[in-house]
């Protein structure tokens, strides 16, 4: 059985899958974002659209992973519930980053931008899409709160569930979407002996700046 | 093929591989972090000591992967240039967050704490173990400066090839570790229904607070 701490110690990739030159990327970084998420998609990369979501309070970092669910124009949405500690911290503070890391391809996008609720008629469509259990678990997860015991929440979910039962389960008003808007892109596909290819964009007024980082 | 926007739109995880209750964690969140990370390792996870690292700058979030590298008692080591981004983000501001997503295994690990340089003799034996190759790419990569092309980062490689040829290539001052010791903790295990198990560690003065978290 391999030892965790030696594992962790010496395993190392080499990266080899491709290579990333500022002539290969189309000037709109949200076209290129496309591009790789089509080729994830076409790799079947697991979880392609969880990313890491991080936000600022008090000065402190905190990141998780989210969904992405609908994305245009270098926007993207993401749903949850706005009581939740994401929510809290966006609404103090809507500077944001996320992360997509794809092993499989040896590539990573990070993107930094600024959050702000989505429509109301976003939040209601994409509420409605979901499953009727997703629905349920929405009223009955007060998200981010302290609870005395999962038997708490499953009590909970069984008064919401008979509450609603026979009629469709309407949006909570505390849940709905937030709009990531890009201003800044980084798409980083890994190389031999640590000397990646690192392309940038960078949103100045109306025109995106693309440059290279050393790696 | 799958249109992209469907699928991100519609693809839902539901997560049925297992749970985890107050009563199944160890007191100590660094044996469960070993003990989950362990799991990982077993269950051959890919890239599981690959950790996305929050910073932030200028009260804006930024998140970069980075391999874990060495931990004991609930500190976590890194390496990499000190001018990068991350080195000025954490010379500025040492709050920083890391986030384990262990897909393979339904499982997330959110950890927030505090980052300090690692010790000139925790670093020197980190660089000699590198690969010579890396070793000699590090003196190359002025890294997350901007570059004017690839073969900018490929002469300055060769030229520092050269300056090292037939002698141990030595640790620049510029590169080296970073130590993130912990004070909370996050162990997500998806469950069904969005209905996950989230259970949190606090550090109050010495001792861990353990709670459940609302999903």
């Amino acid at each position: 059985m391999t030892d965790h701490n030696e594992y962790i110690n010496n395993k190392r990739s080499d990266f080899s899958k491709g290579t990333l030159t500022e002539t290969d990327v189309d000037r709109d970084p949200f076209i290129q974002f496309e591009s790789w998420l089509k080729q994830a998609l076409d790799a079947e990369v697991p979880e392609l659209q969880a990313m890491h979501l991080s936000t600022v309070l008090d000065n402190k970092p905190s990141s998780r992973v989210v969904y992405l669910r609908k994305m245009a124009n270098n926007k993207f949405w993401f749903y949850g519930n706005y009581e939740s500690k994401k929510g809290k911290s966006l609404e103090q503070n809507p500077y944001a980053s996320l992360n997509f890391f794809w092993p499989e391809l040896q590539r990573q996008i990070r993107i930094e931008g600024i959050v702000k609720k989505a429509t109301l008629d976003s939040s209601d469509n994409y509420f409605v899409s979901r499953p009727r259990e997703s629905q349920l678990g929405a009223w009955a997860s007060a998200q981010s709160n302290v609870l005395q015991s999962r038997e708490e929440l499953e009590k909970r979910l069984i008064e919401i569930t008979n509450e609603f039962e026979g009629k469709p389960v309407p949006r909570p008003a505390f849940w709905g979407g937030w709009v990531f808007k890009a201003n800044y892109y980084e798409f980083w596909q890994g190389r031999k002996s640590r000397l990646h290819d690192r392309i940038c964009y960078e949103l100045k007024n109306t025109d995106w700046n693309i440059f290279r980082l050393a790696p």
